[in-house]
């Protein structure tokens, strides 16, 4: 049997046609069009996940579910995607609509949830607990508990950038205040690194972005602390911290035997991942026991699609 | 059958034997004197726990199961108490050393673990998450998923008080700076009182302790508030302020049904429950869907023992 993914993103719909080792077979995409109706958007995520299964020469009736990941609050339970401020969805009823074009077991989760459960997938079954965090435009979290996605009673668990990080301290996009969303983000990321660009305007940093502050990405100041600047290596060790003190409070609570860190930031890899682990073997509670073993995200872009597929 | 639960604290260990229905139909008690071998102290929780048995008129071979509750780090699975402060237990071999006294099967758990689990008991079969948060001496948490215990894949899961609340902040009894424990403890309401009281030498506080600062407690910053004393109340919103910043990032990451908030400080029933409430409503992540319930304990002092006896 075969099964779909679907990931529905703010710029694009892709989905996969995945068979039984959870290899993607075909996979097609579509601009969102996010200011379009829902219906019209759900169409054509019908319409590209049809187009995988002709593609591949498959039929629909070898297709054992449908699953579709989306930013947001989704509500699995009742098929209804609550929120997404992305795509300017509330309350819309996505497995009725999805429904009437494929009449197959439809499956939602959050898009940061399907993320973790793709790469959960790439561990095996000997793990029981993983979280996953994505460091991206905002800080997502996915918790794996007993080999199963955790999400809460109300299906809206797992917000783990919005534990707060500094109470009181700055302001976060989801109106609370020191969440460690405002911290580990790349947004974050780039606010550190344009208030001490403001400081050094002879520094390597505005030199990079030619004396304008606005073109400040994620990726300067870490290109600079490669180049062993010392501005960017401040930057990229303080914003690393506030990274390790989030992670730091995620292993006291979970103990999870793996903690995975995603998201586009994951790619700076070893220069990343060293000085967290560091960081988190210096503050964690336990220590002569056991130890959540942290490791990068595998699965790149497509994780949220491969995880989408094998909701259940 | 029956259940015996053992509640092994710094001061007293206390036993009670426990009917099908969770009544406890015979208690006793016994100074822990700390200081001695571990194999002494375990004897006298094997004396009590069968005195219980004896003293009910209830052989042994209708007891199920021994539960006990210890303060540290529990590992139930290999029957070792890993690490308490407060007894001096270092690697303690408790199920071996139990089973000398009694051949029966033998759980461990952490003492806010089986606070948790007692309190759990009397919501009934419908709730599947619970998370309980006891704030005493240290901020201790438990956590209840899919209606069991959780507490990650090396036991030492639900540090919930060792989460990072004010990164960089003050200085906690772990090691690390700026844990919520380190906030939202009595300690911590103490030192906040001490600190005001120091600035308001005239103030209602210093009265209270005769003008040694030396003899504040954790009770007379809520009683001088109760009186309408303003820098009571000052003092008491900025604790709550804290307790409420944690448990707002719990219910982001847990969504559980029910947030159970026990410890000697929960005796100020209202007067703590529904400003935290209050500003758990303002801040936290989620809105326009159902919402954690927040109670207080109900079981006081019996919880552990009551949750001791119930661990499998």
């Amino acid at each position: 049997m075969y099964r779909i993914g679907i990931d529905l993103g703010g710029t694009n719909i892709k989905a996969g046609l995945f068979n039984e080792r959870g290899e993607i077979i075909e996979r097609a995409m579509t601009p969102t069009g996010a200011w379009r109706h829902y219906t019209q958007i759900l169409k054509d995520m019908a319409d590209i996940a049809l187009t995988c299964v002709k593609n591949a020469g498959v039929g629909l009736d070898e297709v054992l579910s449908v699953g579709v990941g989306s930013p947001g609050s989704v509500d699995n339970k009742n098929g209804v995607l609550i929120y997404s401020n992305n795509i300017n969805f509330k309350n819309v009823p996505m497995r009725a609509e999805l429904s009437r074009h494929m009449q197959k077991p439809i499956f939602m989760g959050n898009d940061a949830d399907c993320a973790a459960l793709g790469e959960y997938r790439l561990l095996g079954e000997d793990i029981e607990h993983m979280i996953f965090i994505t460091l991206g435009t905002g800080v997502g979290g996915g918790i794996i508990i007993n080999r199963k996605l955790y999400n809460g009673f109300n299906g809206a668990g797992g917000e783990l950038g919005h534990m707060v990080l500094i109470s009181g301290g700055e302001e976060c996009s989801c109106g609370r205040r020191g969440c460690w969303e405002a911290y580990a983000s790349v947004p974050a990321l780039i606010r550190i690194t344009m208030e001490s660009a403001k400081n050094n305007p002879d520094g390597v940093i505005m030199q990079k972005v030619g004396g304008d502050i606005s073109k400040i990405g994620g990726k300067d100041a870490f290109d600079a602390a490669r180049e062993g600047d010392a501005e960017g290596l401040e930057i990229v060790n303080k914003w690393l911290f506030y990274v390790s003190e989030g992670l730091t409070s995620i292993i006291n609570i979970f103990q999870p035997e793996v903690l995975v860190i995603g998201g586009a930031i994951s790619k700076e890899g070893a220069f990343l991942l060293d000085p967290v682990s560091e960081l988190i073997s210096k503050n964690r509670y336990t220590r002569d026991i056991s130890q959540t073993r942290l490791q990068l995200a595998k699965l790149g872009n497509d994780a949220g699609l491969v995880g989408a597929a094998f909701l259940e």
